[in-house]
């Protein structure tokens, strides 16, 4: 199918995991209701975006958190872009992870957030993901619903990098679970997300959870979609809400015969290059 | 120094070489007058860019238009981004090519637009510079007034790799001499300036010729200074102006200190290669 009809969930986090949970499953459910074909949730839906927090919820894949999403995405018939839950791994790992999951409840993949968010900013947002998290070392790139699809998780976003590697690798729809806040939110989330969309001619999702006054850290919001010629479909502003648009995903077929970009890359002179499992990408 | 003083000129071009010199000349005198450290001009100030009059509008290093140029400088006491004009050179190429001087007039470095702009927009653009030009085929990096800078002409702004290894080759300013159309200005020009800011933490100077009706190209004007955290500091409109803008040469390391994206860069996993002479970038 050419038409993809996208469920943006943003969801006010408060502490209450049980709580968060469960407002997530009811819109879910709507979203369902609406025909949905691929759902997105935002960053850390259902634990509060405290660092020291993240031990304290964490889940592995058996959680009650994964098997919600999972009986969700059955239910709804739609694949799930599962926002993203502290998980802990067999191997003692504590990661900020992103499962997504098929229609018939299957997990398709799993997105460990692979840039770790330390910083020290100057409007008095600081974070220290690395004092709790571990970083994730693979690229996650699958089809859901016909269209090939890259993921990536908030500051993912910040390294045109990570994108391009994305878009060589096929993806025409890049979502990224995020949870800008209101210093980094107003200067630069629509404009990565815009950016991203246009250096690579792809469709870009951010899905943020809703402001929740209250909560130490403050996501921006701002929910959007946006498509491969950098135009913004919609922006979910700051109150939570569903947000449901439909994309045809020829577009970005459409744009790269007009304006060759991939193609004009200099990969005589230049190349993306990837290490490990990484390695043979960059070679369009 | 710390303070920088980038005068930015947005000139109109028509269809007589000679006026359009004259013109530049004027106005970069203008720039000495005012102070000016690094003064721009913009892409092809002195022939329309059309494909078809690139061959016959051609000079070589010793042409009028770099002689006048170089004079400015060395009369200015500043640095010169001079635009671009048609080169053809002793190999037989014609290249789309920027001449860098310094303040005694000398040659510092010459661009030669690596990316050329073959494209055809539904919006009625079309444009095919491979049919006249060809492409360059080094990257360019250089100390202007006591600033490492990268530089890039018009297309090559589409490209987050280049705009990379200049930066990760020490450039904290990069100027982009470009003559954006009323297709792709409006989408495209200041989104792309910002997200390289932005993503690279620089500051980002680009230079466009202002609209000159008759003419069979327009160009869309806005030069436009921003600012290592994507604010723009200017935008010039799209009258026929010298734009004059203060930056702070330590802006970049301050932004750097809070949100130290490059030291983030996942190098164990990808990495930006060279090849020949541009091998070894990439390592940061």
């Amino acid at each position: 199918m050419s038409n993809i009809r996208l469920a943006l969930c943003q969801l006010k986090v408060g502490p209450d995991q049980i709580a968060n949970r469960k407002a997530a499953q009811v819109m879910l459910s709507e979203a369902a209701d609406c025909g949905a074909n691929i759902v997105v949730l935002p960053e850390m839906f259902s634990c509060p975006y405290q660092q020291e927090k993240f031990p304290e919820y964490a889940e592995d894949a058996v959680g009650e958190t994964p098997k919600m999403l999972s009986e969700a995405a059955k239910e709804g018939r739609f694949f799930l872009v599962g926002g993203s839950f502290p998980e802990h791994t067999q191997d003692g790992g504590l990661y900020n992870s992103c499962y997504i999951f098929g229609p018939n409840g299957e997990i398709l993949g799993v997105h460990r957030k692979i840039h770790l968010f330390d910083v020290e900013l100057s409007g008095g947002v600081s974070f220290q993901e690395s004092s709790t998290l571990s970083a994730g070392a693979e690229r996650t790139v699958l089809d859901l619903a016909g269209i090939r699809t890259g993921i990536g998780i908030c500051y993912d976003l910040r390294f045109p990098e990570y994108a391009r590697l994305l878009a060589l690798d096929g993806a025409q729809l890049l979502i990224y679970p995020g949870a800008f806040n209101p210093v980094t939110g107003p200067a630069h989330w629509e404009l990565l997300l815009r950016g991203r969309a246009v250096d690579n001619q792809v469709f870009l999702v951010g899905v943020s959870p809703a402001p929740s006054p209250g909560m130490s850290y403050q996501a921006y919001g701002h929910s959007m979609v946006v498509d491969p010629w950098g135009r913004v479909l919609t922006d979910a502003g700051t109150e939570e809400k569903l947000v449901l648009v439909d994309i045809d995903s020829r577009e970005p077929e459409r744009v790269r015969r007009e304006l060759p970009v991939l193609r004009h890359r200099r990969t005589d002179l230049y190349r993306i290059t990837g290490k490990g499992s990484w390695e043979g990408l960059g070679d369009l």
